[in-house]
C-alpha cells in the first residue's frame, strides 16, 4: 500500500463515519456546523458572544478540537456553553472518529445547535467531513485580502465566510471588495457576513443565520 | 503498511533528502532559514522589507510556499528578491524534495541567505526538516496570546519567535509578557523579537541577527 492508498483508505473511513454522524444528527433534528479558520482569527471568541447572545433560545453546545490545552472548551464553559475538548495532539484537524468518541464521552442532551470548533488551520480540516450540515470559514481583516485564493479548498467548501475583527479595519490594509469577490467565484450563492465580535457590530446578522438554519432543519428532521 | 508506516517511511526519507541538502548549504556557505506561521502573520511582508533593506550588502533569495497562486513570489520580486514559487496544490507544508527540484528549476547563483517561507500553517510544516540551519515562526499580535501553548511542536523548534504587526498592539488585546514565557518554557535560550514592517519599529533587530547568523556560518563553511 503506498502512501496515496493510505491516504484514500483514510478518507474513505473518514466519509463513512461523517455519513452515519450525519444521519444520527437529522434524526435528533440537531443542526451542526464545523467552524474553520487560520489560528487566532477568532472562532472561539464568536462562540462564546453566540452562547451568550442565544442562551434560553436553542439549546446549545460544542466540541472544540486543539493540538494542545483545553483553553478553548474553558473559555466556552466561562461562557455558559456546555463544551468537549479534545487535544488532537498532533492532529491538524478533527475527523469524523474523534466527534464520535467525543459525543459518546458528553452529556449534551437534546441539542438545536452543535458547534464543531476544528484545529487553527486554513488548510487540512477543509479535507475532513464530521457529519456537519454546513461548514463556516472564518477570515479575520487583519490576514490579508489574498487569502481566498490562495487556501480556495475551504473557500470553496464552506456555505458561509466571516470576515471577523470588522472593528480593526481602520488600522490594516485589507480590500474587503477584493475578497468577496474572491468568495463569490471559489462559492458562488455563498453567505458572506462581516462582524466584530469586540463592538457587536454584525454579530446579529449571524445569530440571524443559525436560528433560521436550526429552524429549517428542524422542519426536515426526520 | 499501515497509515503509520507509510508516515514514518515518508518523514524518514524527508529526513535523508533535508540532511543532503543541509550539507549542500554549508559547502556553499549559504544560511537557509524555515519561515512558518499561520496564513497572515506576515512572513511575506518581512521577507519584502528585508529584501530591500538588506539589498547590496547580502547575496540573498527566496523560495515560497503556497496551496495555489504565485502572489508571494511575485512580491518579493517586486521588493527586488529572486523568488521561486512552489504551489503545493494541496499539501499543508514544504517538504525537502521540494526545495530539492526548486533549486534545479531556479538560477540563483551563489547566495548568502535563502529564505523558505512556508505554507501558512502553525501545525504540518513544523514536522518536515528542509535542511535549514533554523526555523524563524512568526506570531501576530491579532492571533492572541495564547498560541505557543497551543502550537507547542512549532514553538519548541523555532530557534527565533518573531512577534509581528507590532503596531496594532493598542488596538487589540495581547499579553506580551505571558506570550514571551509560554515561548521560554517551549524553547528556553531562544530569541524572541517584537517589530512591525508597517512602522519600522524593531526590524533592525531582525536584520542584524540575520546578518550575524550568515557571518558566523560562512566562518564555519566547509
Amino acid at each position: 500500500m503506498t502512501i496515496t492508498d493510505a491516504r484514500q483508505q483514510l478518507l474513505a473511513a473518514n466519509a463513512a463515519a461523517a455519513e452515519a454522524l450525519r444521519q444520527r444528527f437529522r434524526r435528533a433534528g440537531t443542526l451542526v456546523v464545523n467552524l474553520i479558520s487560520s489560528p487566532g482569527s477568532g472562532k472561539t471568541t464568536l462562540l462564546a458572544a453566540t452562547a451568550k447572545a442565544l442562551a434560553g433560545k436553542l439549546r446549545m453546545a460544542g466540541i472544540v478540537g486543539d493540538i494542545a490545552t483545553e483553553h478553548d472548551a474553558d473559555k466556552l464553559r466561562a461562557a455558559g456553553l456546555p463544551a468537549h475538548q479534545i487535544v488532537t495532539g498532533g492532529s491538524c484537524h478533527l475527523d469524523a472518529r474523534m466527534v464520535q468518541k467525543a459525543l459518546g464521552e458528553t452529556a449534551f442532551g437534546e441539542l438545536d445547535l452543535l458547534f464543531l470548533e476544528n484545529v487553527g488551520n486554513l488548510v487540512c480540516p477543509a479535507n475532513y467531513d464530521l457529519g456537519e450540515q454546513f461548514k463556516i470559514v472564518l477570515l479575520s481583516v487583519t490576514e490579508g485580502a489574498d487569502k481566498p485564493f490562495k487556501y480556495p479548498g475551504i473557500f470553496s467548501k464552506a456555505d458561509v465566510a466571516v470576515l471577523t475583527k470588522w472593528d480593526l479595519l481602520p488600522h490594516v490594509p485589507f480590500d474587503a471588495a477584493a475578497v468577496r469577490q474572491q468568495i463569490a467565484t471559489l462559492r458562488p450563492g455563498g453567505v458572506i457576513l462581516q462582524l466584530s465580535a469586540t463592538t457587536g457590530e454584525g454579530l446579529q446578522g449571524f445569530f440571524d443565520l443559525l436560528q433560521e438554519r436550526v429552524a429549517r432543519c428542524k422542519a426536515t428532521a426526520r
